[in-house]
């Protein structure tokens, strides 16, 4: 293949490969170089856990396409295990080598455009021993692999998860159903950080009621090992907790070592910063993806948001205006949802303690409902939790545990809070009734007519 | 009693007993009198079919708050089986009876304010034998005992549903349920008229598939009884229909007589005639619920539109007006949602056909996806209508029919209209995404995104 400048894309996941195909859909003849320094592009991430436990059959299932169907159907240049490791923003140039080579076998590429979407990579804590064998999380497709793999080879019985936050507690359940004996430790004072403790503190009620021990307030200070070096127990300050496996759920961090390296500034949490246009601070470098910031909308600042939805959005976007376009993305709600056994746990926008953090007076509201007229066989439990404005009642944010059916009720706040809605709005919106369905005032509504 | 003047209220059901609430919290001392023809109170409706088919057990659970309980907990005069048969708003006076009873029963009482929500009743055609034994609708709490009653005693191997709109379907389950072979004959095109006609086909094949048979254009021309005067079978323009029992589900009409007689404006489809604060033409008379009409904030018209939720909010408004309060009601978007088996079916906002019969320019998508990511369990096909603005693309309304959990995906798009979002808006807005919930893409947004 010819030297030719390029469109060049650094990552090949959820962001990279949504703007590759945008722009092959805007430039027909352009020509698209990706880096993907894995095997795998656009797999879910989001699925692993459920890979892990079985739920799942196979790895593949996970894989939306291949490299091999971005090359044939939309002559996309996919370079798998191709590692980035310089971009030279003076010469338009960024130097790629195989992954796991040295600079020997380095190769430099002219790039007309170019989009940094290196992702995010769990977070490991200097603690000794943490590279110990049989301490694991979950970063690349590869590592769910290996996780299904040495679950199944070695059959742990006890497993320590380290952090109470969407990975941490979907491994649980996955591990539970495995049949080990599960404790979750984290070093807040409650899971879920994304949460407000009351709300939390029904999950973590919950995750003990399927069996799991949660240890709070507990932060992880190390490890022991048996004579070969495999991980028997995690040590914090007030247990020495027995385990054949660790998971290391901890969250993410961006990875912005390359763009920072190019003279890229960075902003929140250390993520690359952009304008609403996915524009970096340098001409001609676009960022999208978990290794870049968003603007969320509530809290009217810069955070970083890992999430598969964001950074689809955000390689759309980009794509877009690295074609010629020139959209905005309007910014994050933090929206999320995850389930753990039978509990659906939603969250959007601004929790009270954000809301307090960043100066919103606020008010809030925290309801008891059902997700089905009391009456109907399947009828469950839900708590919905509502953040307004304290003047106005403008709905800041939303929170939601509850049984089968509640969690994508936080669409409808996330909704609400895209269009501006007050509390008094949301009890007057016409939203959907009938008994299999909802009580006649939506859960949501419930919440909201305490706050009008 | 003494005969001082006091807060009428004529109707005891979801509109009625909201605003009787409403003025009890409002005003501690008011002497409020609730005049229900019936026996009955606040029951649902909405779950009758569910008892017909016995998936409600007993009568009593749809009742959420009996009459005794209005006079013990709320100090509401609830007078059952006591039908008001005039309103003379120049004397300021109602002419009370008790049900079924005659003119020499008749007593007086003084209102202060007076509100009428007399609710709405079956449509019954005007077709020779309409009245014969077997042939049931769905009205009361008591129509809905009798008709359980009915089909436990006579066991009908038979039915017929005329009229294919929310309970003539749920009917059609219940009586699958049940064991009966069913047919369901609508005169129109199309099965439930609220939605368009692409959308209902695919719950009448459903509907098919279920093994009920589903005659459309076929309009009911009469009936054939036994010699006991049993109907025996329903007569179409190409079809004597075998029947031992025909359910009459042609939607209802509202209850405005007595509105009409005291000299009250009537409006959408002969309803009375309201404007936001809920008050009539003649001051000091208001009106809510199934008898009254609705603006309707995307076609910008009264409609005529008997749903529990919207009575409920109609009742809300009006009593806190009633208590000296100047609440407006912002309208309505004729929300519903119903299943059928495992189908849900849901709609908001404007159809593609109501649009162009009130001259909105529209677009509209219609997509197919999955209602969790498709390498879940239990992921299910999910169809989304969307019709927006032709020049800013607003979302005008949204229909959604699909497996479980699908249907109440509708909320995202009632709140999306009630906040005046854009397609392009909903393609940006947060909303959540894990494996067993959704697609990364939500179905809405997925629909969203093919109309930007």
């Amino acid at each position: 293949m010819s030297n030719t400048a390029a469109t060049i894309i650094i990552g090949g996941d959820a962001a990279g490969m949504s703007a590759a195909s945008k722009i092959r859909r805007e430039q027909p003849e352009e020509r698209i170089i990706v880096f993907e320094k894995g095997e795998h592009t656009s797999y879910s991430a989001c699925g692993m856990p459920y890979y892990v436990s079985g739920v799942v059959e196979t790895s593949e299932e996970l894989i939306a396409r291949t490299p091999e169907q971005f090359r044939e159907n939309m002559n996309i240049d996919v370079r798998t295990r191709q590692e980035v490791v310089a971009v030279d923003p003076q010469t338009h140039t960024v130097r790629a080598r195989p992954t796991g080579s040295d600079a020997a076998s380095e190769y430099e590429l002219s790039y007309k455009k170019l989009l940094i979407a290196t992702g995010a990579s769990p977070i490991s804590p200097p603690v000794d021993g943490i590279d110990a064998p049989g301490i694991m999380g979950l970063s690349s497709l590869q590592s769910g692999i290996d996780m299904r793999a040495a679950v199944e080879r070695s059959r742990p019985e006890h497993a320590v998860v380290v952090g109470g936050g969407y990975i941490g507690l979907e491994m649980v359940e996955a591990l539970l159903e495995l049949g080990c004996e599960v404790t979750l430790v984290d070093q807040a004072p409650q899971v879920m950080a994304t949460l407000d403790e009351d709300m939390a503190q029904i999950v973590s009620d919950y995750v003990g009621s399927l069996g799991a021990r949660v240890l709070l307030n507990e932060a992880l200070q190390g490890f022991e090992h048996d004579t070969s070096g495999h991980v028997t127990a995690v040590v914090t300050p007030n247990h020495t907790l027995r385990a054949d496996l660790v998971i290391m759920g901890l969250g993410v961090s961006p990875n912005s070592a390359l763009a920072k390296q190019a003279g890229l500034s960075l902003g929140a949490r250390g993520a690359v910063r952009i304008n609403r246009r996915m524009e970096t601070s340098v001409p001609g470098i676009w960022a999208a993806g978990d290794c870049a910031e968003s603007f969320h909308r509530v809290l009217e600042r810069p955070v970083h948001i890992a999430l598969g939805t964001v950074a689809n959005k955000h390689g759309a976007i980009a794509g877009a205006n690295m074609s010629g376009g020139s959209l905005e993305f309007p910014g994050v709600l933090g929206t999320a949802i995850m389930k753990v056994g039978d509990l659906e746990v939603a969250r959007t926008g601004a929790s009270e303690r954000e809301a307090n953090d960043v100066g919103l007076r606020c008010r809030t509201a925290v309801i008891k409902s059902r997700t089905r007229a009391g009456y109907f066989p399947g009828s469950e439990r839900i708590h919905v939790k509502l953040v307004v404005s304290e003047q106005e009642g403008t709905i800041l944010g939303g929170q939601i545990v509850g049984g089968p059916g509640s969690g994508k009720r936080i669409d409808t706040i996330a909704a609400a809070i895209t269009g501006n809605l007050s509390a008094w709005d949301l009890v007057n919106a016409d939203l959907s009734y009938a008994p299999p369905f909802s009580p006649v005032w939506d859960p949501v509504q419930t919440a909201a007519r305490t706050l009008v």
